[in-house]
């Protein structure tokens, strides 16, 4: 095993500024954030309990109950499902770092002293085996997520500590990793195995980094360098259990990413999630211990998944058997798997590998990811959610079609397997964590979200307020309000969609070509700042067309639309159904129209195309009641239409339509 | 229940030419059916004996030994294994007739013995119950294909008959139709059911015409009459027997097309193999009984299925989930399901729907199935067969996308569910009948098939020849060579792929605008006939592009090329990978080159067309390995290309590669 534990790559480490310094007015995110705060986490909390009427038990709080002695029952859900708690734990204690809330505080209190009657002497705590048999814990990590339990209550408990300073969460958390600890390895007597659903390796590094406890960063690092080693772990499991074959029967030891040691791994495959996740423990795990072989694996992997394996909105995941992603350009836009949940670890992975690098290269996906396969997940009024993000939706389809059955036309209200509703509202909850960096000398702007910042830079404190209008307007404007008066960098992305983005400095046009000044994608402006500057970010936002590599069979003869960060689509509400027949004019001539009446205030997109008509076909075949189903090649005919796109976020929210990304030109 | 029983539509009833009297000289059609006898028909005899090494056992005959009592030991197999031998006997007794062959049929006799001991006093016979316990026989139509088996058994009875003029296995059939006549039926005491997979239906009303017995008609007509009565009989069974849903739990009892009685049934609906054999076994009874409102049916569903829902192969069914029907214009290309049986049910279909109505838009689409969906199941050398025939295929997404995993880009050698080859080997064998038919003062030329025939139209005996290079060559010749002294008419189809049929009368052009010459798509020549009259048909055959409906989603923008009756296909072998990218020229330019040395002698197609190039995608995008993703739409560019196109049918016959049948235009 690789245990090599070099420096890290940075003389100063870029982390996140605490969310708890973050106040985030910017209109567009805000709404999401109330949402996320007045109806998802008080939504979720009435699912984990079992009282939203008609709605699939979750029996989550239930379980924990039983475990805790507290009630009598069986256990209930799935396996995992302790997780769904410890996810709501984590977004409300982002909640609560920018609006705090004791009724809410007390609530988690309430959870936390549940789970501490919960747990074992030994630290052990998943109520699945505390309430069918500990004598069977840890005998199926390939199916069974304890592990992947014991990451989620890390991430919450972290969270919950930043949040409010309290301990007894982070307790309960380092009391399971420490039973973990001393139960797994390549030790005599230990259990050389790893999580079968990944999430605990990058949130050990998090305990690592609250704590300052190096066991916790090792087990991480266990786990990661174990993973794939020969003999493989699972199937030695497998075998000494006689167990049947998980999905390794089907899609190999590649569904679990344990086909082969990680450092060798430069496919990405197998489960989207489960992947994605391994990858930022990876990339936390390089940055912690400098391991060049572990940076390279991450930086294949990302390349191949942003490179041939992701849709034009940050979805990943291309197929709904295994949850998983099939091969290279690989991408129908109908049968698409495209997870939520794939695309909040994608931007997991993505600032991990910014942090690595400081490459807007990253961070460009990160934002893809964000304002598009991310947030289409929810619906505009929180109530609802897709696990699924297609990008072309036909309902009669979904219905009849079996292989689109898994693509769901209009949001739901609640899954069976949540996984993705909770991770929406901490990703969303959390968002001033991917929005703003810090390393001791420099703040990155790494998205552009309006907010009051405050934080230390350049050895002092620095309060900053951000303010735009975007992804509707194309200004940003900086404002140093209180700065160090050391000289320090200001470290502005300019999104690789942008072809002109503009800087002025106290109304003072920045020339951006002067050598040094941008860098990895972002611009530096290194300076003794003082309070009163201004930073003004100008970011042309034209609507664009956009094209996927001709590899990409699905998308030949089709484009995009987008306009600044935003993939755009057709409605049926908009534009009367059967999309699949319209062509966006080679000359579009698009137009932005701003609506605020409209899907929450957005900005749509009007364009000039054409459809195809049935002119030709219009008349029975014969005696038969239909038209011809065949008939010799004639030019299409085409009739003028005008087109508008919304957002893609945005669809599936006025009833049941088709809806496309990828249209004919 | 309706129990009408009209006069036939017809004075005189049309019927297939009696195979034992016609000798298939026809190069095209000859190869398949010595391909049939000499390979098709051994092999399946050692398979249905286990002795194929290396494939999975069918168990058939063993089965069958255990159920005579000869042999101690389980039932093996699907537990409609039965209809295995069935077919076999079937397609071997139509090998006998235009090819006796003592050895063969000794082997039958032997089977047929070992049917007989088999057989339960009162006329039982089916394995699965016999061996398992006979007190459960009956009690699950809905799954377990009992009447399924009868209806195969009543087929190879016929034909069996028919081959040989022996009576024994028409005996042991006769004496379970009477078996089941007894205990089926709406009268006290009787089941109220029906098969849960059709074909006994039209089984039956070839033993009635056989034997002259109108119980036979009736029962076929009982069942006809009470599928999809209220109450339903699949969900009473069910019930009574406390049984999960079967397919109903998903697709509705529309799986099995009992979801309403059956001359209500308008749109095409369920498992598409069963609907098109209920759909014959309707068009059957509708003929015999002269009931409009089953013809009425009938027609409705016909034009569902061939304007709405089938492949321009002729292939049918567009998903593999339940491999059934899915909407109207959903037919997918690559995800298709297209079972050879199914497209051979439908062969079935087209010819009853003609001898109903003597319409050639029944015999078109006949033909279409024949020579494209039908014989695309088997192999050049008969020894590998499709179950799934599609339209668009690339090897890496059938192994490594689950969606298309039904989908082999190969033939397999012999499937556990063993449908398909003894279908086509049965098709194949019985070509004569679909080719000719008659009535008492018409000569049907439906399929442009080279023969020897001797038939009675006329009130006397008919000799004629016809010769053809067809599908090659437009040209086919019929000469005249016995006939009755009296008038009578030679109707030949004109097909409707053919923009210019010609037909010269002993060397005289014909003037086919001539009134009351051309009806229902066939010339219609009458006339007193004498020995020596040639009548030479000339079918232009250009090379077409089809389009398909603008409402065909898959389709858009792409075109289909046919020449005569075949469609064509690219081929990796002849024209390199990526198809998806290749467009053919709106001037294409095709030239037809005979290869005799090609795929057993083809006919293929140049073009000229333009693939997709990689030219602004082909530098790795910034740090990365790969090419962009995404990037600014800027029109493709294409480079010109020469295309070669092979027929459909004979696709799969070169090693693994891609294929495609809808190109872009």
């Amino acid at each position: 095993m690789n245990t090599q534990s070099k420096q890290p790559f940075h003389d100063s480490t870029v982390t996140p500024v605490a969310a708890s310094g973050v106040s985030i007015t910017d209109p567009f995110w805000k709404n999401y954030m109330e949402l996320v705060r007045n109806h998802v986490i008080p939504y979720q909390w009435e699912a984990l309990n079992d009282r939203i009427p008609g709605a699939e038990p979750s029996h989550c709080i239930h379980n924990f109950s039983v475990a805790a002695g507290r009630e009598k029952g069986e256990f209930g859900g799935f396996v995992f499902q302790d997780s769904d708690l410890y996810k709501w734990l984590e977004a409300a204690a982002y909640s609560l770092m920018w609006h705090p809330d004791k009724e809410l505080e007390a609530r988690m209190d309430w959870a936390v002293d549940l789970m501490a009657e919960a747990q074992q002497p030994d630290g052990y705590l998943d109520t699945y085996y505390i309430i069918n048999g500990l004598e069977n814990r840890f005998t199926n990590l390939r199916d069974n997520h304890e592990l992947y339990c014991l990451g989620h209550m890390v991430e919450a408990a972290v969270a919950y500590h930043q949040a409010t300073g309290k301990d007894k969460l982070l307790n309960i958390a380092c009391a399971y990793a420490d039973c973990v600890s001393a139960i797994f390895g390549t030790g005599k007597g230990q259990i050389p195995g790893y999580p079968g659903h990944e999430v605990a390796e990058m949130a050990l590094i998090k305990l690592y980094h609250v704590t300052g406890q190096e066991k916790y960063r090792d087990l991480a690092q266990y786990f990661v360098d174990q993973r794939g080693q020969s003999p493989l772990y699972f199937a030695q499991e497998e075998a000494a259990h006689k167990r049947q074959k998980g999905w390794d029967g089907t899609l190999g030891y590649e569904y679990y990413q344990a086909h082969e040691p990680v450092r060798q791994q430069r496919e990405a495959v197998g489960h989207a999630v489960r992947a994605v996740y391994l990858y930022s423990g990876m990339a936390d795990v390089a940055k912690e211990t400098g391991d060049e072989s572990l940076l390279s694996a991450c930086e294949a992997l990302w390349d191949d998944i942003t490179q041939r394996k992701m849709y034009v909105t940050g979805a990943i995941g291309s197929s709904q058997f295994g949850e998983a992603f099939t091969f290279a350009y690989d991408l129908p836009n109908d049968t698409v798997y495209g997870e939520t949940c794939a695309a909040i670890g994608l931007v997991f992975f993505a600032r991990r590998m910014f942090e690595l690098t400081r490459h807007s290269r990253y961070t460009d996906v990160m934002e893809r990811a964000i304002y598009n396969g991310v947030i289409s997940g929810m619906s505009l009024d929180g109530t609802a959610f897709f696990y699924v993000n297609p990008l072309e939706v036909d309902p009669l389809a979904c219905q009849k079609d079996f292989h689109k059955s898994h693509v769901k036309p209009q949001r739901q209200k609640w899954f069976g397997c949540a996984c993705c509703p909770p991770n929406v509202a901490r990703l969303l909850s959390s968002l001033a964590s991917y929005a703003y960096e810090t390393d001791a000398k420099t703040f990155y702007l790494n998205l552009f979200v309006g907010a009051d910042i405050h934080t230390d830079v350049g050895g002092g404190p620095l309060t900053l307020q951000v303010e735009t209008r975007y992804p509707w307007d194309e200004t940003v404007t900086v404002r140093i309000l209180e700065t160090a008066a050391s000289a320090w960098t200001m470290a502005v992305r300019l999104p690789g969609w942008c072809r002109d983005a503009r800087i002025s400095l106290n109304g003072e046009a920045m020339d951006l070509t002067a050598s040094n000044l941008i860098k990895n994608g972002y611009a530096h402006l290194t300076r003794q700042w003082k309070a009163g500057d201004v930073i003004q970010l100008h970011l042309a936002m034209p609507v664009e067309r956009i094209a996927a590599n001709p590899r990409v069979r699905e998308d030949v003869g089709k484009c995009a639309v987008m306009r600044g960060p935003l993939v755009y689509c057709l409605e049926e509400a908009d534009n009367g159904p059967d999309l699949h027949g319209i062509y966006l004019n080679q000359e579009p001539d698009f137009t932005v129209e701003e609506r605020p009446d409209l899907l929450g205030g957005i900005s749509v997109i009007h364009a000039k195309g054409r459809c195809l008509t049935e002119a030709g076909w219009d008349s029975p075949c014969g005696d038969s009641a239909f038209p011809p189903l065949y008939q010799p090649y004639q030019p299409p005919v085409l009739a003028p239409k005008d087109l508008t796109f919304i957002p893609y976020y945005a669809w599936a929210n006025r009833g049941l339509g088709e809806m496309l990304v990828w249209v004919r030109i």
